[in-house]
Order: C-alpha cells, then structure tokens, then sequence
C-alpha cells in the first residue's frame, strides 16, 4: 500500500479513478461520476477541468431518453480514446508479439514477429524489442508522442519493482532488466508482469468486478499459474514470488514436478503432466521438450470426449487436486470470485465434477464452491490485461 | 482499502503515520518524523501542531549524548501516553477480562472476572460487559473522558464489518452486535476482532515490523488459528471469513476434525486432537468437552521430554502437516515472515524437526523456510493486541 504524502499523491489518485470509473462504465454525467467515485463535486469538477484541458475527456450528448425531456439536453463526459496509446509487448516461446491498446482500453492493432527469442543475447534481445516498438509505432499510424506507457506479460517469474524478467521459457537469458532498458530509450513509463498476472488484469476489466474486491484467477496451461488482485490490486508477495498456485502440494509422495519437488498442483494438472501420464497409458507421439502442443492436447480432449474412461481417471484425479487447491485458497483468503481460465481451461469440463466434489468435502460451511467460475480462453485476454498494465501506470 | 475521497482523509492518515512512528521509535526529532513517514517538514509541522494542542504531544529533551554539544539543545517530540486511553475486552471460557492501555500501547492495569458466560442471554450478556466497563474505569482510577476507544478480542468468528460476535466457544449465544452496543452506551469508537487477529496486532508492534509487510502468524492451541497481516492491514477476506489455516486440508481421509471435515490442519496438530491422539496410545484421563485443560497438555510435554517414542511420532505427524500448510502458505503469499504462536508453541519444539524437513521438501527454490520463527506464548500478547486495535480506531 503506498504511503499517502501529500496532496499531489491524492490527487493522482482521484484521477486514476475517475479515468477507472468512464473505462469500467462509459459516458457518464458529472453526478454519476460523483456516485460512482465517492468523490465530491468540487474535486470531480476540479479533475475533469485538467482531464479536458490535456484531452484526455470529451462530451457527448446524453441519451435519447435523457434528451426527450425538456430543459436542458443532459451532457456526458467520455474519455477520449485517441488521447492516448498503450504498446503492450508479449515475448512468447518462438514468438514475439506486440499490441496496440487506446485510452479506453480496447485493442487496435496486433502484430506478432515469428522469432527464436531463446536464441537471443540479452542485448539482442532488448534491441529486437526496440526496433519491433518502432516498426509496430510506424506500422500502426499511431502518433508516437501519444504512447504514453508500454507494458509486457511475461510467461515466468519477473520482479515487477525493479522491472526484471526473472527467467522464462521463451528465453535462455535471465535476469534481463527490460524495463529500464525500454523507460530509458522511449522515456515514457514500462511495465511488467507475469501472464497470470496479466490475466487478472484483463478479467477485473472484461467483468467489472468491483475495483477493491479479492479476485483469485487460475491459469491452466502448461504449467498452472495463479494472478491475485487482493483489495483490487495485483498481489506479488514481499519479494515477489507469491501466488505460485501451480506449486502447491498436498502430497510429497505425489507425481514428479518440473519444479524439482512432487506432488505440486501443476505435476497433476498441468498440460505436460496430463499429457504424460495419458502417454503412459495410450499409445501417444512424444511431446517436444515436455511441452505437448495444442494439439497434442486437443487430441486427448476428442478422447475424453469418446468416453475413454482410463483417460478419464487421469482427469479426475487432475480436478480433485486443483478442487481441493482451490478449497484452500477459499479457506486461506475468502475471495470475493475464482476464475479458471488458461489455454489448459479446454480440458476443464472433464475435471469439473471431481474438482467440484473435492471442493464440497474440503470447505467450512462458511465457504461456498459456487463462486468458481470457469472462463473460456482467448489470447485477447493477454493482449487486454497488458493494455491495462500499461494504463495503470500513465492514467 | 480505503477510498481516498479528500483532504480530511489525507489528514487523518497522516497523523496516524506520526502516532504510529512515535509509538513503534519513541521520542523523535521533527526531522527524524519526517525520514521515518516520508511526510514533508511542512505537513509534519502542521499535524504536530494539531496533536501538541490536543495534548497528545509533549516536548522532551534530546539525549545526553545531543546536548553535549554547543548550540541549542535538541528537542524531540513524544506521545504523552496518559493523554487518552484505550479499554481492552476479552471474553474467554468462563472469564471476562479487562486491560487499560494507554496512547503509547503500554499496558496499565489487568482485571479479570471469573463468570460462566455461557449461561447469559444477549442481554444479560452486554449489561454484564457494560457494567464491568464501568466498574473497571471506576477501579482503576483513570478519568473516563480520556478513554478514547474500546478493543475486544474474541475466540471464534467475528464480522469486524458489523462489530459482530459470529459464535464463541465462550458464549451460547450467536451473532451478538457487540459493537453497536458498546458505542451507543458509551459514545466511543469500539472495535471487534478475532484473537489470532490480535495477536498479529501485537507481535507487529512488539517487533517492530515495517508496517506495510505481509505477517502471517499462526495461532496453536485447542484450534489453530491464523492473523493475516497483507501490507500491513488485517486481512478478513471478501465475507469476513479468510485465515482460516486450521481448516486447509491436505488429505480428505485424514482425522476427523471439530468442524465436521477430515484432514485438516487443527485435526492434527490442535490440542484437542493432539490430546484425542496420545488418549488413544496411553492412559490419559478423560478431557473436558474435548477440551484438554493446560495441565493435561503439559503432561503430554513432559513425556515427549522423558523421550516417549510413541508420542513422538504423533507430534512428528503435526509436524508434517504443519509444515506442509506453511509451505503452501509460503508459496501463496510469500510474506515476510511466519510466526508460529499460542498457547499450543510449548509443544512445538517437538513439531520442529519434521515440519522444517517438509517445509525444505515442499518449497521452491525461490523460497525458504526461514522465515519461519516461533514466539513464546504469553496471554498480554492478547492484552497488547486488543489495545493496539482498540488505538487503531483513536488515532
């Protein structure tokens, strides 16, 4: 929780929240901007006359209803869209994508680099990320004094304080101080944040949750990752290395992990490990480097889907580890919502009723399982939670 | 978190910072105040003031070691501590317990009332608490317009929301609106919290933690209970019902636990499942309500200290499991610290050596256990945590 000093810090805050509030809700009149925000007339009044005044707000006629009655026609406040662009950056295995998000928030361009990142020097690296800015800047149309921030979703640890990637499966580099390197050449303000992370971002965002609430998302793929929103914001732990959900264990004497250890959520219900164990009982291709693709995966969904039930114990045994996870992590932080989603997030109906079980014998009678929800995937959502990485820091 | 709305609030969390900064270093010089809550001189200045007029400040001399030199002496600011006052209640098992803090946290008086509360009604129960308010302003002297909050640690759930009693073992009646009560008869502020709460309150402030970590502290005893500081607030969750530690599960076939559940951390390593497991291999007499009483559990430690091997391995398997619960925690939330407390710690040391092997098996490399201490149990950790939530609300 930042330390509140001085006026200057406060009003930053009623800033961000406004510009937060016309996001989540659209155009809105200067009383509805009150209601929402808590804030009084006078600091909305005071904060709107700088957001004009910079461009950031526009008016927009009030609704045809609002308008049929007499008297004056009622006036919105909008954000102005076009005031100001977000590149977002997401370095994946053999891949390099880059993203385009307004001041709304919505996506306007994509544009993805085939590459072989884990090929890279770090200062290849960093200069393949500034020459991709600029081309995607040229490539958009964009006017480049208007990208006010940069942000970048990471698969694998990073330190968000000191903008670090830690280490990543899409990278033989580690410890890579990217935002520096990037703040310093743009001089504009970069972000980072794991993709679990990231996806949190994008869900508070797409399902207008509200801003203080406790959002647990899970993040099935390859691995199992977990991004926490504790009073609304991003939660990483004292150094941040907290919410490693995919490494929690019930079971020393579990399967074997990637980790090093056995046991862990991930060692069951991680795409490598549901793969593996399916390739122990079926006749399957070998999966590269113990990452089967999608559609090594897809295949063993159209199984489950057949009714192969020896396919479907592996599942089981898959939903009642990550039920009996997530009924901990009810137990331990009573969120408001649990989202499962992920790439992994298409084999989940077939692990749902054990999960689902495991949660029912598991919680208090204070909890309830009913406030897990489960999300279809679509890569939008990086794109969308690297944006608002991105606006969180030049709202 | 809190909404900041205006400059009131700004204010009020300002001065907070001072008390706090005064309270946790004692007396400061004004530019010593100023490193120490990142405030500027001016804003320092201005709440000093305030505070000096209200006479919650006093002016003492500097060290000998300051005035040695020439020039002017130097002059620090500290708190008066008798300038207001803080009443601290904790209803138990057949007890009702009063303690008098004063504005510096420091404990004045004690008074406890042996009464079997289980047998009042809500009524007779809150007339019980107001009179003995009142007879304990009386007896211990202090003038009762400087009594500036009431605190009140509670076993079992709590709504601190509503400053409601959920259920005690200490009471037959349920969902008591304590708080309400308390602030209409006596026109004070009056706080609520769960006593593993409280005791997180008092070790912040008796170790001086930085006051925005994350500080989980685990609370053995006939349960085992948590208090979750996260950046330096209690944490209670989306519905007031989060840390509940005792209650995370690893092994849904494992000892029946009190709450209805199997397997959960408190089934093994309370000390009612403790007591219930030694009862089951030697000759114990019968507990109370399975309730093992201090001596009973102070029997089971001194065999384990006469070497009793079988005995041991019940405590090694507490261990484990208490282990692996703040391994999972660790890899969760990454706090700063775990600290492991409570009546029950004077059975910990024979818990240590299998729950430090499973916290090594279980975390990752980017983690270690330790940071996991233990802290001698002593009931004022309950007084000083009551104070310290009941000045929380005076400041």
């Amino acid at each position: 929780m930042k330390k509140i000093t001085d006026t200057e810090q406060i009003r930053a805050a009623n800033r961000k929240q406004i510009i937060g509030a016309l996001r989540t809700h659209g155009p809105l009149a200067r009383v509805e901007l009150c209601d929402i925000t808590g804030l009084s007339p006078a600091t909305v009044t005071a904060i709107t006359s700088d957001l004009f005044s910079v461009g950031f707000l526009k008016e927009t006629s009030g609704t045809a209803e609002g308008n049929q009655g007499r008297g004056r026609p009622k006036v919105n406040i909008d954000l102005n869209p076009e005031a100001a662009f977000v590149i977002g950056i997401q370095p994946s295995v053999n891949e390099l994508a880059f993203v385009l998000g307004d001041l709304k928030g919505n996506i306007r361009e994509n544009h993805t680099v085939s590459i072989q990142l884990d090929r890279l020097d770090e200062a290849q690296f960093i200069t393949l990320v500034i020459d991709g800015i600029n081309d995607f800047i040229a490539f958009s149309g964009v006017d480049r004094n208007r990208v006010a921030s940069i942000g970048i979703a990471m698969q694998g640890p990073v330190d968000s304080a000191t903008g670090t990637i830690t280490w990543s499966p899409a990278l033989s580099i580690q410890n890579v101080p990217i935002c520096e390197a990037l703040e310093s050449r743009f001089n504009i303000p970069v972000s980072i944040a794991n993709d679990s992370d990231i996806v949190a971002l994008a869900l508070r965002h797409l399902n207008n949750y509200s801003h203080d609430s406790n959002l647990l998302t899970i993040v099935l793929g390859q691995g199992v990752g977990m991004g926490a929103l504790i009073n609304g914001q991003l939660y990483s732990g004292s150094r941040g290395a907290a919410a490693e959900f995919g490494h929690v264990k019930f079971n020393l004497e579990g399967p074997q992990c990637r980790c090093g250890g056995r046991g862990c959520i991930e060692a069951y219900a991680g795409d490598y490990a549901l793969y593996r164990d399916a390739a122990t009982i079926m006749h399957l291709p070998m999966s590269d480097n113990h990452r089967p693709s999608e559609e090594q995966m897809e295949q063993i969904t159209a199984e489950l889907k057949n009714g192969n039930e020896a396919l479907q114990r592996i599942y089981d045994q898959a939903g009642r580890v990550l039920g009996l996870g997530m009924a901990n992590l009810i137990t331990l932080l009573d969120p408001e919502r649990v989202i499962v989603t992920g790439r992994g997030v298409r084999g989940y109906e077939f692990m749902e009723a054990e999960a689902n079980r495991a949660m029912k014998d598991a919680l208090l009678p204070s909890h309830t399982p009913d406030i897990v929800e489960s999300f279809e995937w679509t890569g939008d959502l990086i794109s969308t939670g690297t944006i608002h990485l991105g606006l969180e820091k030049s709202d």
